[in-house]
């Protein structure tokens, strides 16, 4: 038998014990021993709860009992939760984890540690919720060289663009009602800002560098300055809206980015509507892949954790390699970075036509059914820091940029 | 310096070749030391070909040779690849393979001849080209009980079917224009009547169900009967048509179907166009996922074969635990698995319609533009069996019949 202990008994930690308790069965046959939940470590009670019994408020019950070889935090945040995970490692216990703000800023050195003590530590939950992501680039897609990974990481703000753009509804009024369903926090920040996603695209940027990326480096725009007007302009031509989170190489270098975007009907993107997250992977033989599922939930979520349970007991006292090193990676400045931009402008096409060619080149213009009083249009693909330089001259008359993804 | 042998030199095997001597740096990091082809075994000699030098024209000398650790079967067809693959894995060699054939007819007991001898014997090519969806399986939705697994899992005929769909053309027109440019074979049999999709839904059957599926045993039919009229239908009704290979579990059975489907807009698999393939997985707590990739060509292909050779060459020695017993399983009768049904009658419908009622219930009608002196209907859900006796009635009349995934 082998005994875990889950750490936080919140949305993931329930759905941990739930994934367990209904699927006891088939999970024993596949680990080929029965896996048993010994302590759910909680600074609450749960009385009538199945897990009244078990609970315990002491982390040290936990970390001392050699008989737990599995820890699974799902606590969120970095403390306690990196003090109980650099415990638990240390001791010779597996570690399990959906915390994706802890392994974007320790996971190096826990992977290290994992390594040191030949136990694992695993993570496929922290992106893409129930989606299996991690894993596959790990074990699967292993004769490539990863050229690109795009993906819609962040359910909230997709239910939100999918809104805007089938129902015309504005984003505070899709903010709100994602609000009052649940979709969306009080304090949507980590949504709307793209820190979610920005977090997790630093995991998957890590993985695939083999480096570790810091999330801080990464260019991140949130999606609270769209409106109304630039859905209805992305309509017209025939693309839509999305939080996209990307990390692409070009040449020796990777850049990697959070942000709005437009996109072509064509994208394998472009139909990933509602809470779902869906993650776009170029590997130099492989071609295109996609990945699609439950961005986040509590079931979905817990699927995933249990998914790392499995192959950690699985594979007790043997390290299975996953890492990246601790030295820091540089990306590529988004001023390098080569894209088409879209770009509103207020006032008549006519009185700026030609100052904009000369300064961009040939542009394709286009006009929004309702849209008054502004035109916009799509510049030639041009680095970013070249596009900064020659809208200067239209700082005043910018209403606002979208970057395209191709 | 790990030596592996690629047996057979055709499409395939010139892929695994490319791919691992264009990715040679980064494969070799991730097996932890350098994977290096020591033969290819093929009848042809190469002159001036990358692989002249290690050609060789006989088995024995692969099998003989301790250095050889990892034998790649790509050869195709039952024999002699069976008997090499045997041989291979008797004589303590891995064995990677995109056979579909080989492994639908005598995986079970070639995945027990692996785990006695403690090597892997692996097939992710075999499902869905380059597409990660075996391993996923096994090694990540390790916490679900997976209740449905429907896939477009051949590329030919969803061509086909997108270019009657988009186009209006008609089957033996699209066929043609496949085979001209090389999507399709001048013998199209084991894609447009399924055999192809059939032995590829056996093996995802076998693997979810722990038990062996015999190809045989699901039935089996291909898109040669689909008419433009059928595709006008479907737009009317805002459905589209899609060759699906799906096992659904139903209670403590599984069944199991390879078809022509009427699917609805909102359906995963709706969209997925042209040669690409899809795998659309429900999971009990997962919820849905899908996967989505290149079904076949030399490279995607290829780059699923090295995904497997580098797990191979991680775990030498290791059986990574992968099988399912020879116990057949037992599917539930292809009349006992409810849905609706898609009718075309030749007439009136004025002239059927009390009969009809009669027999079904109430029925949703259809009108196609353009298709006349003939209409079409939906039936209420209820078991195949049953639809077929009531059908029997009106035999004469009926043009067609497509079965709906809802």
């Amino acid at each position: 038998m082998i005994k875990i202990a889950v750490l936080g008994y919140g949305t993931v930690g329930s759905g941990v014990v739930e994934v367990i308790r209904t699927n006891e069965k088939v999970i024993d046959q596949r680990v080929g021993e029965e896996l048993r939940i010994k302590y759910v470590l909680d600074l609450r009670d749960f009385p009538g709860d199945p897990v009244q019994d078990i609970i315990t408020h002491n982390f040290e019950d936990i970390l001392k009992d050699e008989e737990v070889k599995i820890v699974v935090e799902v606590m969120g945040g970095i403390e306690p939760a990196y003090t109980f995970v650099r415990q638990s490692l240390e001791a010779g216990k597996s570690v399990a984890t959906s915390n994706k703000a802890l392994v974007a800023k320790h996971g190096a050195s826990l992977l290290k540690l994992a390594k040191e003590k030949n136990v694992n530590f695993l993570f496929e939950a922290s992106v893409g919720g129930g989606i299996p992501i991690l894993r596959p680039l790990h074990s699967s897609l292993t004769g490539d060289v990863i050229e690109e990974i795009t993906g819609i990481l962040n359910g909230t703000t997709n239910y939100m663009l999918t809104k805007m753009f089938y129902e015309g509804a504005d984003y505070e009024e899709v903010l709100k009602e994602a609000q009052d369903n649940g979709y969306a926090e009080r304090n949507p920040e980590a949504d709307v800002e793209g820190y979610d996603a920005c977090r997790k695209i630093a995991i998957l940027s890590s993985i695939i560098s083999g480096q570790q990326v810091d999330f801080e480096d990464i260019y991140c725009e949130g999606i609270t300055k769209i409106t109304v007007e630039d859905m209805k302009y992305a309509k017209a031509m025939g693309m839509t809206i999305k939080l996209l989170a990307s990390c692409k190489r070009d040449g020796e270098k990777l850049n990697a980015m959070v942000a709005p975007f437009l996109l072509h009907r064509e994208h394998p993107l472009f139909s990933i509507n509602g809470v779902f997250n869906s993650i776009f992977v170029h590997g130099n033989m492989l071609g295109d892949a996609m990945f699609y599922g439950s961005g986040a939930g509590k079931l979905p979520t817990a699927s995933a954790v249990v998914g790392d349970i499995v192959e950690e007991a699985k594979h007790l006292n043997r390290n299975l390699g996953v890492g990246w090193s601790e030295e820091k990676l540089a990306l590529e400045d988004k001023k390098d970075v080569k894209r088409r931009f879209f770009v509103r402008m207020k006032g008549k096409k006519e009185d700026f036509e030609e100052k904009l060619t000369e300064e961009f080149g040939m542009l394709q213009y286009a006009k929004a059914e309702g849209v008054e009083g502004e035109f916009g249009f799509l510049t030639p693909v041009m680095p970013e820091g070249e596009y900064e330089k020659k809208a200067e001259t239209f700082r005043d008359s910018i209403l606002g940029m979208i970057r395209v993804e191709e």
